[in-house]
């Protein structure tokens, strides 16, 4: 691990879990030792297999598959929304607003405003604009990425997820209309990358300020 | 040609003029004699390569490459809306208009509603919302169809257009976009098929009524 | 859940179940009520995982995978013919039949009835062109679409599913043989969406007529 | 050139002229002398290139874009039929017959019966259930490789074409409707590839017979 | 069923189990009653899955996934070769025999010749050349299809199978290798098709001859 | 036009004048009056078959294909780095830079720092992190976009190029090497979309601040 | 099995054992006798599967999935650096590097080097700049590649691996990097292919030095 | 312009034409004074294109579309076979030949060599086992590579080209062939990139010898 990341780039070191067996797991928690760390993309089978040991060290949130060791960091100015159309846009969802918490950001959840029902997003507009920063997850095909860019000044992040069937499934079309968009001045990030997408709205938000 | 087909299906004889020799184009035009006949993806170059003749008899129209012999079918019922999003949409949103014309249909255009700018196409939802069916034209990421899927309860054909760059490069983000929406009931044609919108149109207003 | 959609679009709501927990399925019945609700992609394991008082309330359909609660609108007008080629193309058939119920539609299945044996379908034609829509459905190259457009003057909703194998599998290649038909009129929902090809059935239907 | 090539396998030495230059062209046919020799793929700016003297050697079909030098082989048995959907079929289809009637068999060509008219294939069936081998031309979706196996035993060699637009550009589709097809025992030569059609045709005619 | 078809085609009726239920698949052997059947892609589960009774009636093979009922057909002229690379290969070329044992042709196997050690393909070139129809079967880069068709002047159909890692996984390497093929007159069928490719054979080994 | 785009959102209206008409062109500048305007993909052919009253009026750059009228916004703080590869990235890093500077922002450019000559990147790095955002270009297999990330903490913006030949034509690699790095924080916009990139950047900089 | 195989080339004979049952890698086993032999992607379920003596005869490495009967060859002249980017790139490494073991190299491995931390491979260039041939491991985007390219003279091997998600997925963007890279003389092998990239290291590392 | 670069590497500085203009490339042929510099990918048009003063210093070969200005270096020590299928494979094999004659090493060629006519190979499989390096050059289904692969116990760098038409265009088909060979020990450069493989094969050849 790369212990020293977080003071050379001000971004967390954390751990991508999938993939990984528990006793690499184990280690690596037991090698943090009393440092903070966050870990992604760990299923709950996973994080069953782990010792009764561990699992106590780790605040674990299923939906989001991350895990928290030795607590948040304190909390930061910084104003970020998290947009999401549907039910099934949580996991990626929260996969970034526990990575903005971890890092001290507590952002505005605003959830199923999906374009089939544009009065739900008008509604939530305020809400919205308010933000410095917006991450707008969406999967299938995406459309909300455009219609937000075109309401909203700020920048938007667009994380794509893999949900939808037949020519939507595995995320690539949401993907593809955050890029292709009609709308200027959206970026995204990788498919499903939660992660991704909070680090780089810390990035935007910039260096957390000095305490005064 | 199939010069019984209009009578056979209510749908009228084409021909798809892209890769055929102006020879070819001559001979069919002469075999039509007195019949009414449209010629589609007729580009500028090979309708300058006809004779003059042939020039004369028939009706060009530039912007849809659509070209008519032996003028329109007599007016008949059905309110259709040919909604774009942008200049770029136009070849293939006349292309549906010439058709539906020589069908005997006028059809509404409703131009340049984007969704990048949602109050264009909020300003001009009543007169989207009169037609029996709408054709919507997109390309890039086509987020206008799920939005108008949201919003109208009419049938709505989706045509994606080969306009975009980079990801989105000729039309297949577009039609998957509709395709995939997470809007119900949109139905999509081929890429640019604005002959073929027209035609599912015609088939969704049904034959013709007799005269009174 | 959007329950006031079918009063605003004449379309219902439904409750796409794949990939939401027995949990969130039980807090959508009960937030229904009293009103009528379509779930789709609700398979036979997550069915099975539900509480015995709600799969009592529920109206269970395993081929394709849907359930009904609180029973389906009246009775309106409309002829829907459902058409397959095989046995496999039974549950997004059924899925369309289903959702046609739930709205008062009554379709006519014609079934097994692809063009390797051509006689079949010509067997059957007078029942296809008694609709005034025709969902058609189809796996593998999807090559009943064509031969229908030419045959039969209503609208075709094109349903392809993803039965296949090798350069088949998915329903890529029926989606895309309806879509670059060399019959016109055609137009396609997504792969296996036979909850979108009877929206856009409906659609096309209209309005329910005025209680006389 | 492998001079040997008939002898030892039965099937004649050819040169693909697309990539060629003039010069190179020139020099083929001057070390062929009195052989007999196939060009293909030879447009008609590049045939245009070639010397006076060489263009009179040469027996040039334009729309085949091929070249026959020192006349055909002495006409051998065997019946094969070439079925084509549409006038775009052509070039390939002609390039299977002018490699047929290189080799000696003169096929039939039945022109023009796609599956958008289902009558006009039915009307020719006795002629295509009179061949051999039955090589079946189609761009588009290729909907007649199915059509045509579910009706005829022969062997039928799928030729797909380049020809069609939006999801159906480039052959690939009905590459794929040919291999993916409901219908049992298709085969399929690569895209466009009416020389390859006409090979596999002659490996199945099988040796000439001797001359008794 | 089709039962009929092999009295009208030449060709057997036969099942595609795979995806299909135990009962569904229970019924059509009923339904069969004394008539011959052909069952493909039962899998062992599946197979497993079946009742005592009809396991009995079935002559079961598991390598090629294929059960027969009631017997094969009388022995017929016609001499296959069946050549393949590896032991991965098995399943789709004992597929391809099974069905032709079915059909009364017993081909013969020319197993584990892969281009790799070209001496061995070099050392059963005889028998190979000996056959009417050669099915060859490949995966990964299937170099053994032009390889082949350099050498032999029968009939080659290409029997791309899923066998392969990283950039040859699922086939269509394969595949394409066939159709793209340097060497002239090579067909292919679908990936891991081997009934497709064994129904190929008996088109181009004819009607069976009458009895004398 | 939009002509109160800038006003309502900060981003100022602009021509993607690729596919239009030099007559189009013509009328879209006339609209524009004494308003500023930036064209976008006006290529030097496009740009040449302009009125001499036209051209006149046009600051036209090029190389990056942009034209400006009535010049650029009074100077507005932030600072950008645009960081390139090699020579080619300079028509898309051109157009982020033309767009910058039509907007108030004179950005830094730190060129032909490609990855395979480390240290040249390494000895500029004070620069780059001197920004507030950083547009880094590159084509080809962009291993740049990493390197970065893991030295820089500002926002990085990835615009990749469509440079590259063989698996690396298109564009397609560079994108998706930065939307799968291995380095967090990363953002993407579309292939060769200079323009979005700066549209991006100007999204982060945020509303230029009240004149004191 | 070809056991002639290292004398004729040079290169061991090997086995791959996925989709192989244990009933033919006991059967391949007891073939070999007294001879080596490697065993590859040799699972934990499948080695725990083989009867007890097989597991007593082989030597299995889990990480690698790799086997070895009858030992190593003696060890041989040849210095290789196997260098990986992360904990996940392991699995292909470490088949890598048994297979050199297997044929008497000792490899040495420069794990955790990846790019977004650019000081970790500096650090250790040195080591890598001694070796005669360099065999890169990286997943995600690869970028890896083009660094050490720059930075290293000797024959760099590329060996992408299926490590990643969303675009990342598979190992083709990581293949893709290398073989499109902007810095020169890289060469690939496919995705995952531990075994291949030791068998062309030990191609350039040439025939072992005969015994002084 | 690094000119440092082969003093570093022991590879040398070159310049890829295209895409460049011919202003570009004077400026870079004026920088490089006496200095040695090659060109590749620089066609006969913007050759045509520069000055006759420039011209006159290049050393102009079309075929490979390079030129070496200033000369080759002195010869050295290594043999190199370069291995073509047929006629359109020479430009990239010439690519390779005039870089790596530009280094000093004359490479032998061993044209016209596809497995289509196997014995062709076999007849000159001598000449390229006496060879350290083999480049071996292919487009359409590239089956030389596995071939050669087991014929030969040299480093073999596959160096596929874009020949082929239909499923084998662009050369990704000869790529995957050459990267999921059944034959160990391949490697793999880009598409149509002679230069890289002749770089690859100079990193395998080491360091030029020191002057004795």
């Amino acid at each position: 691990m790369d212990w020293d990341r977080e003071a050379r780039t001000g971004l967390p070191e954390a751990v991508f879990a999938a993939g990984k067996t528990p006793a690499q797991i184990e280690a690596i928690v037991a090698d943090a030792g009393e440092r903070r760390l966050l870990l992604t993309r760990l299923d709950a089978a996973r994080h069953a297999a782990l010792t009764p040991a561990t699992r106590d060290a780790l605040d674990y949130h299923p939906l989001s598959a991350t895990a928290i060791l030795n607590g948040c960091a304190a909390a930061r100015p910084g104003r970020i929304a998290v947009v999401t159309g549907g039910l099934a846009d949580m996991p990626a969802a929260t996969e970034a607003l526990r990575t903005l918490a971890f890092c001290g950001v507590t952002a505005e959840l605003v959830a199923d405003v999906g374009v089939a029902g544009l009065w739900r997003l008008m509604g939530r507009l305020d809400e919205i604009r308010a933000a410095d920063v917006v991450i707008a997850v969406a999967g299938m095909e995406g459309a909300i990425f455009s219609v937000l860019a075109g309401l909203v000044a700020a920048p938007i992040i667009a994380l794509p997820v893999s949900v939808g069937t037949g020519v939507s499934e595995g995320g690539r079309l949401a993907l593809h209309s955050a890029l292709g968009s009609c709308a200027p001045g959206l970026v995204a990030v990788n498919i499903d990358n939660g992660f991704g997408a909070a680090q780089a709205a810390l990035r935007i938000l910039g260096p957390r300020p000095p305490a005064s």
